[in-house]
């Protein structure tokens, strides 16, 4: 029962089958093997962007960090949500990789940038002219990180302000396919048809053993991202075994079926959360992950038959009154097999 | 008939079986997996370093960076030698991990830093005060880059000249199951007895898919280590996936197996390469790597039939006289099937 | 009619006159000329600090920058005020010296940091363990960016909180003199009695041309500023210059003297700027800078007569309402004539 | 009897004069002062070029190392010659300002970049494609840290090798004016008309307190300098002491007229130096600087008068046999009293 995060749960047969079919003889290193020109080909086709650059690495903060630094200077600063995972989650990879620059947080509720916030924080940037720092890029999250959704429209409407300003757009796509699945959109929709210029397409919440691609849509700094990715540290040698788990995410849409599980999943135990007694699901989820407040002796009696998720603040005790409500964070990914949440369900109730 | 590098071969059956096995259920995240434990246990217990902090990355250039990165300080300057990974093959990596780091070459037949060179190289370092960068660690590699091997006798040495200096020692071992295997020593005394104070442990060039423990024999900066993996973004949140590579890796030895079946193979390459007509052999090959400058006519033969190898310079043409000399470097990792390097031979020989 | 900011004024005849005297013959380049020794021992007097180090740059951001960057880790967060010099005017110098650390935004009304704030600030910073940015080193303000003071009693809160998290505090001094002066304590009161590790005291702004002193109570970490310094670009080679400055500027406490007259010359302003009709004075200026929402026509005759100073918004516009209120910040050197200040409050008053 | 280094010397009175001129009254501040314009024309007028962006930075190191930066990736590396400035003085600024950038060291004669060694140079780097550091810049030193000079077509020869290469080039004039008056040519013959880019242009040294001047011959990236040097903190906000300093230099011709009587006051030492029974002068002298081996007892007298200069290795003992050579560096700047250099050669020869 471990609902702690979709980075806890197994690679899906199809990925790892990919993996071992991709293992039988010899490869050319750093990007050559014969697996890439198909896996670069699919996610053109997947997101109708046929001058795409595509790369592959292997961990989300990579992702974000390397496609972000590629377009922000080092005096800049890049907008971000201050519930973000390049705020919050990434030991400051981004102002690393970016050689100092720095991060503007525009907050909104749900985890969203609000627009009008956005809007203030760009023009109140770089005023100073050179003793300020000058805007770089916009990133946003989609699935954001409390497991809300941006609409194609809000998305438009944030990469217009920034397109106002001549600022570039970035998703961090950790859980792309998540929000891909619940919108019933497009890949294209959802990114470069909604303005956004650069993204993270996680595979390795979804399925996946550790593998994310960063996509251009813009091919013109191609070349310094692969600068870039080597000098980071993040170039694979036997980079074969990353474009096989894309390849077996790719084929047959796997990542959005595998999306669309996840989501189902946590639909299915928020609707058994909201049977809790005296429980609160403060904002709707619509896609694998939900935050609730349940009485503690709900989670006493989860945890302590081993259910595994995460509490807020971190210290809460199992210890004290039985109906005072602790926030939890519950994540489902694809793997999850209905009997565990129905037993977490059953455990949460009592 | 791929000779290219020991990175254009596939995992080993055992390290994808211990993959496989690692994919049942759930684990938790960023190397709190249930698998890591018993691997920080067989490497200390495979290097005699109870104390040891071991951490895994996947990349060979992540490892030296993140290592070396622990010990330098941004003004201070690296001792290597000039045909080493971290000055030739990492695009600047130690650099940017130690931000703005310099690295002072220092020569040496065989690609090993000759001692005196080495004596002399630290000590006209940060004569001038504060003008001058200052004394970093210095790094070594073993096997080295065109596959030779520092004797035990020979890594004591440049460590004690280090250490003269106070200055730190690293080993880039991304052929370390090689060197260890031809030397016949154990890991320990190719290391810290030998004075080395953190190694770079290779995996990926020798069965598995992408893996390289840091081992600190003093674990004093293991926190900040951790910190500086993160903020390189080389954290995986399944990193299942890489602590179970290892444990395949080390389980019964099988790093030092495969270690000696790539330099069986070498030597096989190396003896039947002394047949053919007119070519030489400049350094002595110890372990899995072979220099040769062989006559054009037979490269024709080779590369026509499909072989894969690297020619020196890159852009060598098959087109001019047949007996001229031209340089290529043979790589074998465990893989290589006997009758591959038969072939291989029978084809340069015409 | 110069009130644009205090780094619009002059040296103080004192001043110059020490470099005017610096300059007769030769003197060792680099800090090790036969004043330094001087300044140092004056400062550490001035400040009862006898083990202090102490360094001379040219810029305060130098000072700021070079200062908290020996006490900031890369993956760490710097906390400071939302509306301070570090934050807002230094186009990411913290963030650069510091090879990319945070900056955590402290609220607090009056550019001044509130202690409940910031121990919340402290407390929620690093709690996702590796995930997170760190706790870094505290800086504040004294005079602040908006011509307010911390008590001394406001000080010492700051600095238990942060030395309860076991965290460095800085001092931004670039108007130390002001503060001191308005204060009526001495420089050691105003820092490390109070709680303060590190200090810039600023020349600049009070009657120097460009000198402002770095000031560690504790010198474990001086060759590593020394070295931090030279690696800037800013240690100087004619380095007399900066200590005649200095020199100049601490003899006969003439930097404390200069604080008071500039904050006497603001205090007339005020008044004067009191008796405007609907003139709004939102915070009471306790230094030597004052913010006041004044009637457009009042700005159009002062400016229209030459008068110079900053409006708020920065394109606000003399063409409108006579009546609206514009914000303006006037600043006051030393050097300000009465007659100056007189007749600029004639032309607002009309 | 100071001939350790030109920086060791005072103001000219011209210059000291045009500081003491512009410390009346108000100027803006942070390069918006009126003398700033001025030293513009007048340095665009110098190198007859009417487009050049001009900046004013207070020590040669920032000089050098914001416009290397300016021109260098972080993954390129700089092609400077082993025995530079920016090599050995200091403390890795340019590694710094370039977020990491390295330096390819080029060998030469007389601290002179061998054209042929260049060129090898810059064919061997980034042959790895992206596992390479990538070419940079090339910068040279006029005249070089041992007194020699390019003449005007080895100047020519090696620009011609960068921009064949498609790189910059940059000039480091600290000793911009002793090199011009030793050629006699003109300040735009020795840069942009041998096909240099971008230009330091020394004053410190040659009769200044602390200014240099940077020029970019094609201003493209003006305002990017402009950010760089504020980040860097060497944007003086009472800037107006730096505009004047250039001002007063530039004045007349001064900087010619005082490079000039460097070189002659050194050219009168050299001639001394040659009566010294024993004396070694290896490379002729050629502007202000001369290295000589004289005999231990010529040493002893003279320090032992109070002469001050250089000895080589630095911890060179004035004690042992009166005979064996030691080698020392002398420096003569404008200022030198024909009397003192006599005294000098009195003292040494005995």
């Amino acid at each position: 029962m471990n609902f702690a995060s979709d980075n806890a749960g197994p690679m899906h047969p199809r990925v790892l089958d990919a993996i071992i079919a991709a293992n039988s003889g010899y490869e050319m290193p750093y990007g050559n093997d014969t697996i890439m020109p198909r896996v670069r080909d699919m996610i053109r086709a997947t997101f109708e962007a046929p001058q795409a650059a595509v790369y592959l690495v292997a961990t989300g903060t990579a992702a974000n960090a390397l496609a972000l630094s590629t377009y922000t200077n080092s005096w800049d600063t890049i907008f971000a949500h201050r519930v973000s995972h390049v705020e919050e989650d990434e030991c400051g990879a981004p102002n690393f990789y970016s050689n100092g620059a720095k991060l503007t947080l525009v907050d909104g509720i749900g985890a969203k940038m609000d627009p009008d916030a956005l809007r203030r924080a760009i023009a109140t940037t770089g005023q100073k002219d050179v003793h300020s720092a000058q805007p770089g890029p916009v990133t946003i999250t989609q699935a954001t990180e409390v497991g809300t959704l941006y609409s194609l429209g809000e998305i438009a409407q944030i990469t217009a302000i920034a397109k106002d300003h001549g600022l570039k757009t970035h998703l961090d796509g950790a859980r792309f396919a998540n929000a891909c699945a619940a919108l019933g959109c497009s890949a294209s929709d959802m990114t470069w048809k909604a303005g956004i210029d650069m993204v993270s397409f996680g595979g390795t919440k979804n399925g996946c053993a550790g593998v994310e691609a960063v996509i251009f849509f813009d091919p013109e700094k191609a070349w310094e991202f692969e600068l870039r990715r080597k000098r980071g540290a993040h170039l694979f040698s036997k980079h074969r075994f990353l474009s096989a788990q894309m390849e077996g995410y790719l084929s047959g849409d796997l990542w959005l079926e595998l999306g669309a599980q996840a989501n189902a999943n946590c639909a299915r135990l928020v609707k058994g959360l909201e049977t809790i007694a005296g429980a609160e699901i403060p904002d709707t989820p619509q896609a694998n992950m939900v935050f609730a407040n349940l009485p503690r002796a709900a989670h006493r009696r989860a945890m302590g038959a081993g259910a595994q998720y995460y509490l807020f603040p971190s210290d809460a005790s199992l210890d004290g009154p039985d109906d005072e409500l602790i926030r939890a964070r519950f994540v489902c990914d694809w793997s999850k097999p209905t009997s565990e949440i129905d037993q977490l369900i059953t455990l949460l109730r009592g």
